[in-house]
C-alpha cells in the first residue's frame, strides 16, 4: 500500500478551497421545494411566496352582537326622536361572526338600542338613538387578508402564525424547501452499536449520535449508515450507496495515514480528493472529496475532532441548502483564567467553561484531548488560538464563541477547588430544584480555589487545607491569601480520607509504612491540593522520607483519577475519600476525618443564587439523603459557618 | 338561560389567582419521567442525573500508532546507546485506539523507533533512543468518562454532545421528563377544516393550528379534537374527553357572554370556574376552570385575543411542567413613531413592527384588530400599555417584547410611504436573494413616507407627489420636507393610475364627472397620499366641486383596500393603480401615467443592505420580469437617480 502523506493547508484555505468547490459543483445553492401540509410545516422555510388564494374574511361579517341594518335607513335618529325599524326588514339580530345579509351595511351593537313590540300589528321593531355610519361594526372582506396579498415571503422559518395565517388564506399545502439529506457512515472493526455487551478493544458507536443531533439542529435530515468495518470493499459499497442517496455524505473516521485507514484511498478510487489535512487541532485529518457529484466529508475519529471538523465543513452547506444565511451571535469578550501553551503554526480550537463572577467574564480551559468527549458537555465556549501564536497567557483577553446563553452563563455557580464526589450531587440537586442555575466546578486543588477568589475567577472554592501548626483547617491560609477580602467559611461536610487499594487488599496494605515497600506503587495528588498536604503532613508526622516512595511524584487532580489509577493498575494505593473508593469498588483503609469547607466573598454569599445553595445544603433532605448513602462524609456541620463568627455577619 | 356576566379581573391579579389555583390542585410542578431511547432524545430535558455506567475508555488503548513497551524496560536508552527490544516479547505494534496488551504500559510513536532484524536469529525488534514514561501516549480507563461520574445532571436540555457522552457512558435509554399534553378543542358552528369547499358564513378552523405550534414551540404535545358545533351537550363530552388525556385543556371559543357562547356553561356545570374574563385588550373574555382536576382554559376566538391569552396562561404552565424556567430576554427600548391613544382602565397589548433607522430604534403600531391574524405575522413584537394609561405620544420611549432577534431587525428595510404591489415583490425579491435581509413596509401614503424620512423613523419613502404648478414630480416636495438633508430620489416604476370599477362596468363609468352621479358613491385615498393628490388635481383641473361627490369623505390607505370597497360594493368607483385593479379582477379605466421613486438619505445610501435592494430594481430579471407581467408599469426608468443629478453623487 502507498504511504499516504497528509496535507497542511490553513483552515481559510481549506474552507475557501472546499466552497469553490461546492460551487463549481453547482450544489453550492438552496435545494428544490418539495410539497408540505401547511399544518406540517412548523419550522420548515418556503420555498415559495405564499399569496393569499382567499380574503379573510371572504364574506362581511359582523364584529358585534346586535342588529344588522341599512345605514341610510337611521339618519337623522337621536334621543329626541328615536327612529323605529322593523324586524326582519329594516333589522336582523346578528351575532358575531355572522355573515351581514346583502341588504345590509351597518350593524347597531346590542347595547345601542331598544327591543319592542308593536301595539298595533304585533310587529317586533328595535329603535335607536343615533345614526350609523356606512359599514361600522362590520369586518368587511379582505380585512384581515386580501387575495393575491402576500402572506410569506420565500425563505421565510415558518412560525404558528404563519400556519394560522397560510391556512385562513386558504392555502392546505404550500412549497417547503426540501431539507438536506446527510448520510452518515460509521467505520471502524472496533465499533459496536451501543447497548451491546463490551468486549476490550471494542468501542461504543457515539460519534454518529452526535452528527445527527447536529444535522437535525441544523435543519438537515440525518440518515445513519451501518457501521462498516476496515474493509475498502465494505468502505466503497458503502460510500457509493450513500452518493446515490444523500446531498452530502460524511465519513468517520479512517481520515488519516494510518494502517487501518481506508477513507482516502477509497475517495479517491471511487472519484476525487479536493483536500487532506487541514493545519488546526484537534481535527487536521481532514478529507474533502467528491463521489457521482455529491460532496463527500472525511472526518477524523475523536469526537472532538468530528465536532470542531464536522461544523467547520459542514454546517455552512447545510444552511446554504436551506437558502438560509448561517448567522452567528457576537463573540463573547472574556479573560482567560490560566495559560494555554499552543502549538506554533497550528489553529488550535480551546474549549472553555465561562463563568461570570462580579464583573469579571472568565474563559477556563477544560481538558484538551481530542477524545475528551466530556470536555464538549461541559464546556460553555470555544476560543480559537491563531496559528501563529504560541499561546494565550492568563490575564489575557479571548473572545468566545458561546454555545450557551449569555444568560445561563450569569447564572452559573463557578467553583473552584478541591475536588469532592459531593459537587456533582450538589451540582444536581440545584438544577433539579432551581431550573434557573447550573453549578460549573473545575478541580484545581484547595490552594488553587483560594488563589481563584483572590483572583475572581470563581464565586466559590471548596477547601480542606490543614495548617501544620495550629492544626486549623482553612482559616490559617484565608487569612494568609484573601485576608484583604470579606470572605465567608461554610463547612460543607466532614469527610472520611483513607488509601484506596484493590478490591481484598492483595498487597496487603495498611499503613503509610507501606508505601516504602519495593512491591508498592503510590499515586499521588498534585501539589496545593489538600489531599497532598495530608499525605506530606502523615509522612513528616512519621518521618517517611519521601523520595523513598515509589509513584510519589505521579500526580492526578481529583479522587475518582486516583482511584481509577488503582483500579487500573497504575498504582498499589493513593490518599482519597470513601466515596471515591466506593464508585470504583475498591477497598479503603480509613486514615483521618477532615473539615471541608466553601469559601466564598461575602458579596457574594448575600446574593439569591448563593442563599438558594446553601439552603440545599442545610436542608434539603434529598441531597443530605444522597450524601449519607455515600458513606464516609458527617453532616453534623453542613452549611455551619466557622468564618468569621457568625455573629459578625 | 342565564344571561353571564363577565369579570373584569386585572392582568397580574388573575395570574396570581390561576398560578395558586394551579399551585392548590398540585399540578404546578415538573411531571414524571418517561423512558426514551438515548438516540431519540434530543432536545428532550432529562428526568434524573444521568451518571456512567462503563468508563470511556473501558480499557487502556493506544493513543498513537507505534510499539506497546514496558517503560521500565526503556530505562537508560539513549542516542548514544539505543536499546533493543525484540517482537513481540517486549513490543509490539499497537494502532491508535487497540487496546494495550496487559503486560504493557507504554507506547513509542512509531515515528520514534527504528524496526530491524537481528543478524543472528531472523528475530525481530525495534530500536529505541530515549526512555518512555509510564503510561505515555495511552488513553488509561476513564480518561474520558469515570463510572458513576455524572454525565447531565437533572433538568438538563439534551444537545448532540449529550447524546453522544451519555451512549459512550454506557446508556441507551434514560428517564427524560413527559411532555406535557394539550388538549386543544376548537368550537363554532361556523368553523369549517382548511382546504373544505367554503360557502358565505364559514370560518376556515385555524386558531388550533397556531395554538397546537405555540405548544410545540414551548415543549409540550399538541392533541388536536375535533371541531365541535355550538352545542351545549357536544361542547361537554369533547370536554370531558379532554381532561381525560391532557394535562392541560384549551378551549377555543365560546368564551364570551353572547347567545352563541356555552363554554363558560359548559366548564360550570362540568366542574368550577376560577375565573371569567381578565382586564386586557384584546383578549378580554378568558375562563379559567377546573373539570375532573384537570385545568381547563376557554380563550377568545379572535385569532390575536387568542394568541396573547394562550401565552399568558398557558405558556408558564408548560414550562413548569418540563422542570424548566421560562426565560425572557430583556426588552428592547424602542421610540414610539406615532401616537396609540389606549382604553383607560384596560391593559392593552399592541402589536408593532420594529426597525433600526440609523441610531434610532422605531417600534410602529400595526393593525389594532383583534381579528387582524397579519398583524401577528407582520408583528417584530409587543408594547403593553398599562392599564392606567390613556395611550403613548408619539416619540416616547417604550419597552418592546420581540418576537424576532435584534440581529434580524437590524437587517430590515423599513420602507414607509405610499402603497404599491410592487413593494410585496420587491420584499420577496430581496428575501430570496438575500435571505439575511428583510423588508418591511407600512403604508401611510407619500407625504407620510416623507415625514417619516424626517424623522428618522424609515429608511425608504415609496413617493409618487405630483406638484401642482411645476408638474414636477416628488423633488419640490423633498426640498420642502427634507431640505436639510442629503436625500437620492431614484425611480422604482412609471405606473398607470385608473378609475377601478366592477368586472363589466356595470354603472358604465369612463370619467371623473361620472362620480357627480347620484347613483355612483366614489371611495377615495386618505389626504397626503399620491393618489389623493392625484384625485384632487384631476378635480381642480375639471372644476369639479369635491362636495358633490358621494363617498369623497370615505377613505382607505391602499390600493387594494380601495380596490377591495369596490369589488365588495361598498364603493362604485375608486383612483387606484393597474395591478390592484387585476388582483380583484375589476375593470380599469386608465387616467395617467405617474412617476414613482423611493427616497432615501444618503447615509443608507450607501450601506450594503440598500446597495443590493437597489441592484435587484436595476438588475434583477425575475422581479422585472414580475413587475413587468402585472402590467401598467413602465420599467424604462428603473433605478436611475433623479435627484440630486447623478454627477453630484
Amino acid at each position: 500500500m502507498k504511504k499516504i502523506y497528509i496535507d497542511n493547508t490553513p483552515l481559510n484555505d481549506a474552507v475557501e478551497k472546499w466552497t469553490d468547490s461546492l460551487i463549481e459543483n453547482g450544489v453550492y445553492k438552496p435545494l428544490e421545494g418539495e410539497t408540505v401540509n401547511v399544518i406540517e410545516s412548523l419550522g420548515r422555510l418556503t420555498a415559495e411566496a405564499i399569496m393569499a388564494k382567499v380574503s379573510s374574511p371572504f364574506y362581511h361579517s359582523s364584529a358585534m352582537d346586535g342588529y344588522a341594518v341599512r345605514f341610510s335607513d337611521t339618519f337623522g335618529s337621536s334621543e329626541s326622536s328615536p327612529k323605529k325599524l322593523g324586524i326582519p326588514v329594516h333589522a336582523v339580530y346578528i351575532s358575531t361572526g355572522d355573515p351581514l345579509p346583502d341588504k345590509f351595511n351597518a350593524v347597531i351593537m346590542i347595547e345601542d338600542v331598544n327591543i319592542s313590540k308593536s301595539k298595533i300589528k304585533e310587529h317586533e321593531y328595535i329603535e335607536i338613538i343615533k345614526p350609523a355610519t356606512p359599514w361600522q361594526h362590520v369586518r368587511t372582506v379582505g380585512e384581515d387578508i386580501v387575495t393575491t396579498e402576500l402572506i410569506l415571503p420565500e425563505n421565510h422559518r415558518i412560525r404558528p402564525v404563519d400556519i394560522g395565517a397560510m391556512l385562513a388564506g386558504g392555502h392546505t399545502k404550500i412549497k417547503a424547501r426540501r431539507k438536506p439529506r446527510v448520510v452518515i457512515i460509521p467505520t471502524g472493526s472496533e465499533l459496536v452499536e451501543p447497548g451491546s455487551t463490551l468486549v476490550k478493544g471494542n468501542i461504543i458507536e457515539s460519534n454518529s449520535r452526535i452528527l445527527a443531533g447536529l444535522v437535525e439542529e441544523w435543519g438537515g435530515e440525518p440518515v445513519m449508515a451501518d457501521i462498516v468495518p476496515d474493509d475498502i470493499d465494505k468502505i466503497k459499497d458503502s460510500l457509493l450507496n450513500a452518493a446515490e442517496k444523500g446531498d452530502l455524505v460524511v465519513i468517520n473516521a479512517g481520515a488519516s495515514a494510518g494502517k487501518k485507514d481506508f477513507t482516502y484511498t477509497a475517495i479517491r478510487e471511487l472519484g476525487t480528493v479536493v483536500l487532506h489535512g487541514v493545519n488546526i487541532k484537534p481535527g487536521k485529518p481532514v478529507i474533502l472529496g467528491w463521489i457521482n457529484k455529491k460532496p463527500v466529508l472525511g472526518i477524523p475519529g475523536y469526537p472532538v475532532s468530528a465536532y470542531i471538523t464536522f461544523e467547520i465543513f459542514a454546517k455552512p452547506f447545510i444552511y446554504v441548502c436551506q437558502g438560509i444565511r448561517m448567522t452567528e451571535s457576537e463573540p463573547l469578550r472574556a479573560k482567560m483564567s490560566r495559560q494555554v501553551p499552543s502549538t506554533l503554526g497550528m489553529e488550535e480550537f480551546i474549549r472553555v467553561k465561562v463563568g461570570q463572577v462580579g464583573e469579571n467574564i472568565i474563559a477556563s480551559p477544560v481538558s484538551r484531548g481530542a477524545g475528551m468527549l466530556m470536555s464538549l458537555v461541559r464546556a460553555d465556549g470555544f476560543v480559537r488560538i491563531p496559528s501563529m501564536s504560541e499561546g494565550i497567557g492568563a490575564g489575557s483577553d479571548v473572545k468566545v464563541r458561546l454555545l450557551k446563553s449569555l444568560e445561563s452563563i450569569s447564572n452559573t455557580v463557578v467553583c473552584i477547588g478541591s475536588h469532592d464526589n459531593i459537587l456533582d450531587i450538589l451540582s444536581n440537586s440545584l438544577t433539579k430544584k432551581y431550573p434557573e442555575y447550573s453549578f460549573s466546578s473545575s478541580h484545581v486543588g484547595s490552594m488553587g480555589g483560594l488563589v481563584a477568589l483572590k483572583r475572581g475567577e470563581a464565586h466559590i472554592a471548596g477547601t480542606h487545607l490543614l495548617d501544620e501548626e495550629t492544626g486549623e483547617y482553612n482559616i490559617p491560609f484565608i487569612n494568609r491569601l484573601l485576608g484583604d477580602k470579606e470572605i465567608i467559611l461554610v463547612n460543607l461536610v466532614i469527610r472520611q480520607q483513607g488509601l484506596m487499594v484493590l478490591r481484598g487488599n492483595p498487597k496487603n496494605i495498611k499503613e503509610f509504612e507501606d508505601l516504602l515497600r519495593d512491591d508498592v506503587t503510590f499515586i499521588n495528588r498534585q501539589p496545593g491540593s489538600g489531599t497532598r498536604l495530608l499525605t506530606d503532613k502523615y509522612l513528616k508526622d512519621r518521618g517517611i522520607d519521601h523520595h523513598k516512595i515509589k509513584g510519589y511524584d505521579n500526580e492526578e487532580y481529583t479522587h475518582m483519577t486516583v482511584a481509577s489509577a488503582v483500579l487500573n493498575g497504575i498504582a498499589d494505593a493513593g490518599l482519597g475519600i470513601l466515596a471515591a473508593s466506593k464508585a470504583l469498588d475498591l477497598d479503603f483503609i480509613p486514615l483521618a476525618k477532615e473539615r471541608y469547607d466553601i469559601a466564598i466573598p461575602e458579596k457574594f454569599y448575600k446574593m439569591k443564587m448563593f442563599q438558594r445553595l446553601f439552603e440545599i445544603i442545610r436542608e434539603d433532605q434529598e441531597f443530605r439523603n444522597i450524601v449519607k448513602n455515600l458513606g464516609g462524609y458527617d453532616l453534623k456541620d453542613s452549611g455551619k459557618i466557622f468564618y468569621p463568627a457568625p455573629s459578625l455577619i
